[in-house]
């Protein structure tokens, strides 16, 4: 593998200097671009575009002849581990993923076991070393996991919910069963994310779609503590370069000093919180990655451009930042509108950049 | 009408002393309870329920008859308003409200008008008079409203929605009709309110239950802002006494300062921020409702029990605190557990209040 040539995203991960801000989108591989979905369509179903290392390494692709964004990440699905466990992992047209077996008593998660990566989510490991072939060192590529809380979560309810009610009833009537189950998916993700910087993966993300609907205490021990033991074993030197973790919670705003203390190098930010705000309070320890609301997108152009300009305004100057949305992009924005917003964001950024 | 036999609500919404801390819970008068759904049906629909008064008084009365709770709330629908205004409110089983007529386009905004409340939410007015004739004085009645920002969400959108991408849509790319909106809005619920504060309303609660989707720019000044000029509007003094404001924005746990600032009485939470932060930011100006998480209801009495518990000692000693759940109840709640609940929190609070 051959060092990368754009590595403007490693540098700010480690608030290292750089000459523009980077700038990736979630979800940029997506439904929101028709090359995207002529590939779902030859795939036949969302998760056979996910389990073929070919199709998934084309639509990790397809952003990147568009834009000049500063990272690949890699197309896969949130819920690929407990597919693996045996869930059985399926897709409704129009209500999102679901478990043909969730899990329902504490029999069925005492029976859980951390799955081999290699083994039985080859699949993706294969997509990553795809990609890295693929990208030649262009720019790095982004591996990623859902939290050990947002797996369970799906896992219990077997879909998702916007109460949570079994996996909260759980929490507060049998919070010894959950955290077994947590447990279980902590080692899971930690060999899951190994695996993938095994495979050539630069930089992890932890996405904790779910933490947000927690109080405070519940956070803390449910979520929160859970992704720290998954960090404390992760490998963190990967061709002699430090593998950058980004740790992001939906909704996780109030708790951004006890996100920087686990040891990550960054934090992904919803845009319910001011960067300004969120780099007074922990933008001394780490990376913040964040935080446009995605439906700022669906805007004219020179209002993206304007919002870019305060999100970038609102950071200021130095390294440390790391654009994005606040969340993935929705599938009914215009592409054209995500090049104004790339363009934007090196075009307005250097000027932060410009004595470091 | 008499004076309330126990005020505690009215005496914590303004942090005077009070014996115990006082209760009710959002969505009181609702699915969880068989005789609920036993009136539901004689309804006919949930419709019909809000629009006939002696059915809606009927449902308002129901819990008080089971739990010793310290105040009702009237029971209405939050979309009262936009129906008023030619929307067409109606209910999709399992989905939750909608409206045949949402707002398109610039001409159908402008086309708005403030409803007279007495005239078109006159079944509203009969209901908040018959509740108060049947309470007799017992408990203070509360009345409420959607908050501008909330109500205008569900106009554009049509119904619920988990990107509110319509409303944003406009919000980004054309703020002005969005603000002519939220100005028809904000003299409408004031007038609502007020009308309800007329017919008998002892205290009123604005519900922004969307605030949350917002940047913190955004929150201020197309939530927030609006809810402000509503309370500037609002009669504060009724048969001699204070009619208290409570004002929750669901998920709005970063803007507590903010909210404290409206002019509002009492600002309510939900369980994402614990009220002992809570009372070190605004508890010193103003009351705070809240905060357990419904989801705890699902838990063995023991477990509510010490969930109480917890609650009341994060806030500690002294007045100004209203015990609620952080969000309505869940309609598969056991109603013996609401019993625990309100039993608890008068029976652990005494000591917090001993002194006083």
């Amino acid at each position: 593998m051959t060092e990368s040539n754009n590595d403007r995203l490693l540098r700010a991960l480690l608030r290292e200097p750089v000459d523009a801000t980077p700038v990736w989108i979630m979800r940029q591989a997506g439904r929101y671009l028709p090359e995207y979905r002529a590939t779902r369509r030859r795939a036949g179903s969302f998760l056979n575009l996910c389990k073929t290392p070919e199709l998934a390494c084309e639509v990790t692709l397809q952003p990147l002849a568009r834009f000049p964004l500063d990272a690949a990440i890699l197309f896969s699905d949130i819920l690929t581990i407990p597919d693996a466990m045996g869930l059985g992992l399926h897709f409704v047209h129009g209500e999102g993923p679901s478990f043909e077996r969730p899990l329902r008593d504490a029999t069925s998660i005492r029976r859980l076991s951390v799955p081999d990566p290699e083994e039985e989510l080859g699949y993706v490991m294969a997509a990553v070393r795809l990609v890295r072939r693929e990208l030649m060192g262009r720019i790095p590529l982004i591996g990623f996991s859902g939290s050990p809380w947002t797996l369970a979560a799906y896992m219990v309810e077997g879909h998702g919910s916007d109460t949570f009610a079994k996996v909260k009833g759980l929490l507060y009537d049998q919070p010894e069963i959950l955290r077994q189950l947590l447990n279980v998916l902590s080692g899971s993700v930690a060999a899951y994310l190994n695996a993938q910087i095994d495979a050539g993966a630069q930089a992890v993300m932890i996405f904790d779609t779910w933490g947000g609907v927690l109080s405070p205490s519940a956070y803390r021990e449910f979520s929160l503590e859970p992704m720290q033991r998954v960090i404390e074993q992760l490998t963190r030197l990967s061709d002699r370069r430090r593998v950058p973790v980004i740790l992001f919670t939906k909704g996780g705003g109030a708790w951004l000093e006890a996100m920087a203390e686990t040891g990550c190098d960054a934090v992904g930010l919803d845009w319910t919180v001011g960067l300004d705000e969120a780099r007074r309070r922990v933008g001394n320890r780490v990376t913040l990655q964040g935080n446009l609301d995605p439906c700022a997108l669906y805007s004219r152009p020179d209002r993206i451009k304007q919002a870019v300009g305060e999100i970038l305004a609102q950071f200021g100057h130095g390294s440390g930042h790391v654009f994005n949305l606040g969340h993935g992009i929705h599938p009914d924005v215009d592409p054209a509108h995500v090049g104004v917003l790339v363009d934007a964001v090196h075009a307005l950024s250097r000027q932060y950049h410009a004595s470091s």
